[in-house]
């Protein structure tokens, strides 16, 4: 995927993740500041969950000098828009064929079902063959629930879920498909 | 205050983030996992925020070797009930008088703003005098515009503000409160 070179510095200024640089993410979070600017939507990027191990003090600040990565149970993203709760989380793959489910912790699944149970706006955008696609939490959870395969085919995917555009100063219009999928006005 | 000692250990294990280990901080996280055990809402701590500056590898693993504590800029705990939008912050006061703003970061109070614009539930929990209190953000905020101070008497507390009960199986029953300011059925 090509993106000018103004955009591309954009994306990778304000680099605070040692795992940052992927470009959906910086897509992404790059579409949720428009949003907050555009006052559309309140919607943030959860901090990376780390395991701090050691810590020590430099001029009366924190330093942690131990931790690791730890696994997230719920989904990166989430927020406020027109008053529902929306949550999703953002995932690449190189395969053409197929979206493997692996990509998806046991625990996000578990708490997408919460979500859904608890009237909470989910889906996951997906990154596939040079374009982005928003899967509808129901939807993945329907896959997952009468298929027992550890990948969901690009078939699937491009029948049950909606294409996204990419615009360079909007970002995703991820909203639009919101509006649909939570039933909003 | 004082919890029995099956609480007390309860609270202290898993402690996973260095700046862990204050009392409130671990009642809210036991009352929101009973939450989450008892499928009555859907309600996490963020991570906390951290700026990773160095990296290394050991057994094919990340490790962050260098890392600080950054600020936040949203509030501490999000999450879903019955339907809704809910985000607060637990912050405890040594001082018996008065509640000192400083407590809250200029871009948490931003934050607040726009919760309450579109439409979400935002408050505040905060100890103080041995007592655990909810203030609800749009309470928060006409304080903050219409008094020039620097802290928020114990009085307009009281008076403003929910009185929580704590019980040792159940935690704190905030929810009973988000129901009021929320217009929760």
């Amino acid at each position: 995927m090509n993106y000018p070179n103004k955009i591309k510095k954009e994306f990778h200024k304000n680099v605070n993740y040692a795992n940052r640089g992927m470009d959906l993410e910086n897509i992404i979070n790059d579409t949720n500041t428009y949003l907050l600017e555009k006052d559309l939507a309140v919607i943030y990027k959860k901090p990376t969950p780390i395991g701090v191990v050691k810590v020590s003090y430099e001029n009366n600040h924190q330093i942690i000098n131990k931790a690791y990565f730890a696994t997230e149970s719920t989904l990166d993203y989430n927020g406020l828009y027109k008053g529902k709760y929306v949550e999703f989380d953002a995932k690449s793959t190189k395969s053409k064929t197929s979206f493997p489910l692996s990509n998806i912790h046991p625990h996000q699944i578990e708490h997408i079902r919460n979500i859904i149970r608890h009237g909470g706006i989910v889906f996951l955008i997906i990154e596939m063959n040079s374009n982005f696609y928003l899967l509808n939490g129901p939807d993945l959870i329907n896959f997952i629930d009468n298929y027992s395969r550890k990948s969901i085919p690009f078939t699937y995917i491009e029948k049950n879920s909606y294409l996204l555009e990419y615009n360079y100063l909007k970002g995703l219009n991820y909203l639009k498909y919101v509006d649909i999928i939570g039933g909003i006005e």
